[in-house]
């Protein structure tokens, strides 16, 4: 929220100021930007301002806190309130880059605010190196030290999706929605409809987010999914995912997924081959998509695994999963699929360890009759 | 509590009365007494005390509203309040029968309030018909029409606890603390330390509870567990549940479980030959408990299954389990043995449909790394 949603709080300090930004920063939704948060203070420590990144396509959290710092300005009875006085608190370095959105070093220098503040250095790629403009341009920027940040939990906002890009790979969430005793289908493959309206519409706006939606010949064949993404009224949404379809049996002529613009056919089980392919554009049996990723750009920046049970369990075991949406429902089947199966996991210690990821809405929620466990891998 | 946690409520008729007295009794925790809750409110609508039942041993929700109303007329300004003026409300008709507290009944009568109004009548057996008993001193007791109570939730506190009733059967307790893919040990039967210390503790809080633990010969020959119940600092308590060990195979002689006052084995695997077995105190291979269950009475109230599967899928598949503590650590087992077998679900319409249960600190909890997810069978 650009408005002043923490008014009235104060800060003691960077580590205090990084904690609130951090806050911030986990309302936002991983994907193919990092989360991130930013605040402004008085010099009295009074929080003027505060904003998260949305994802994708949305401003960035410094714009977002700005918005709310500038309307604060305009409107606020302390008129005469000097910008230069205060401070912006960011959780990651702003960028120096036009993409969806305008470089943040333009937003900050055009605010009036003279001192920035930010916990994590970004100084590679297209998106970082805001803060040697900033200096160039007479401001005083520096980074908070290493242990306060560490202390506020900024450097634990986004270890995977830096993962992720320095692995030159999407950020990869997977989806998986099971009975509370871990299936995903009886044994008679009955499988729709496991959770309720509430947990499909989480997931529907987890396929908005994406570039691709990648599942196995098991799950066509079986469930012939159209693999859209959809409002919830249940439309088509103008951005579509690309469905990739991962294995070595044929995709059926007829099949659902063959429906939309573009559609991808990886004949082969490893997710790296799966992953370079989609990073190359290429396309084994499908139309070709190098130039047609839903939300811009000439590679995914962000791909869900949606199953099934081998297609998710490879991605899992190959460390390749970056978050899990566990979406469980209040049923026992007591038999039937597991949703995950990794033989080579033979001993407890063995046994792959997640964590709770309080990003977006926390990590544990309700939804319906169903609970929502978000889960990022360590 | 029985101080004035919903001072400044009003409450607009008797259907919010029964609302407000249906979130106290879900404070509670479900076991061999009923969830009740209570609040007393005055002619203008004020809630002036509310209380709820706490478990076995503790005072009912209406003796613990009424401490808390008649800690409010001593203290407050509006003295010269008078008792008969105001209103207790129940969700539960009150008792008139001495156990380990005295009668409610007593109480009320005790209090000078005037008029009573109650939800849900129980008037058979030993705790109940205290309407009767307090209409023949005179007072104003009535049922609220079914409608509203229904309406307010006071109809669906106890369905499964009444069932037990009715069937003459203490409550049923499961435990199953599983991996997030639904598995209760590796392939190599590691089966120690899946959910975290606060997992345990809790755990251990559920143990403190109960008459009985029920665990299969499996589990005795697999971890050979104490059973014992235990404070956080992990002493045994001074009340402790007698083990019950179900299953053909043989408790070895230096079981651990051996080194209580009293267990019992019960050499079948119906899950009401055990429960007709802990009715009866009848004893196949143990030392006799008939008269020596922790928590007083000649037949167990509350009973816990703590595994592992084919014992707790039993009791599951038999519609047994009246309540299930779902402990979920952030693990990927991907293989090993799943926490419930129920091989005749075969089909989703067949699954076993249970319910997120609000009481005891709301369905949803985490529990430092793990979650715990509290269900109740419908």
């Amino acid at each position: 929220m650009s408005t002043l949603e923490i008014a009235d709080t104060t800060i003691a300090g960077p580590e205090d100021a990084l904690a609130l930004a951090v806050a911030q920063a986990l309302r936002g939704v991983r994907g193919a930007n990092p989360l991130v948060g930013a605040i402004i203070t008085a010099p009295d420590g009074r929080v003027l301002a505060s904003g998260y990144h949305r994802g994708r396509g949305t401003a960035h959290a410094e714009v977002e806190a700005l918005a709310g710092f500038n309307g604060f300005n305009e409107s606020s009875s302390t008129s005469g309130f000097d910008p230069a006085d205060s401070t912006l608190w960011i959780t990651l370095e702003p960028c120096d880059h036009t993409g969806t959105t305008g470089p943040c070093t333009e937003a900050i220098l055009a605010s009036g605010i003279r001192t920035v503040r930010y916990a994590v250095a970004d100084p590679t790629g297209p998106d970082g190196g805001g803060a040697a403009r900033l200096r160039s341009a007479g401001l005083d920027v520096g980074q908070v030290d290493a242990e306060q940040a560490r202390r506020a939990g900024a450097a634990d906002l986004n270890p995977r999706w830096m993962l992720a890009r320095d692995s030159g790979r999407p950020f990869v969430t997977a989806h998986l929605a099971q009975s509370l005793d871990g299936r995903v289908a009886a044994v008679d493959g009955t499988s729709q409809w496991i959770t309720g309206p509430e947990s499909r519409r989480h997931a529907q706006s987890v396929r908005s987010r994406v570039d691709a939606i990648i599942v196995g010949t098991g799950t066509v064949l079986t469930d012939d999914p159209r693999l859209t993404a959809r409002d919830a009224a249940g439309r088509d949404l103008p951005r579509q995912p690309v469905p990739v379809v991962q294995g070595r049996r044929a995709v059926p002529a007829g099949a659902a997924l063959r429906g939309g613009d573009s559609w991808l056919h990886v004949e082969d089980h490893d997710p790296q081959v799966v992953l370079d392919r989609l990073t190359a554009g290429d396309n084994a049996a499908g139309t070709t998509v190098s130039s047609a990723w839903p939300h811009g750009g000439t590679r995914p920046g962000h791909v869900l695994i949606e199953g099934g049970p081998t297609v998710l369990s490879a991605w899992m075991g190959a460390g390749l999963v970056d978050e899990l949406f566990l979406y469980q429902a209040p049923l026992i089947l007591g038999s039937g699929l597991a949703g995950l199966d990794l033989p080579q996991h033979t001993t407890l210690s063995h046994a792959l360890h997640l964590t709770l990821d309080a990003a977006e809405n926390g990590a544990i929620s309700r939804l319906g009759d169903d609970v929502l466990l978000h889960y990022a891998a360590p």
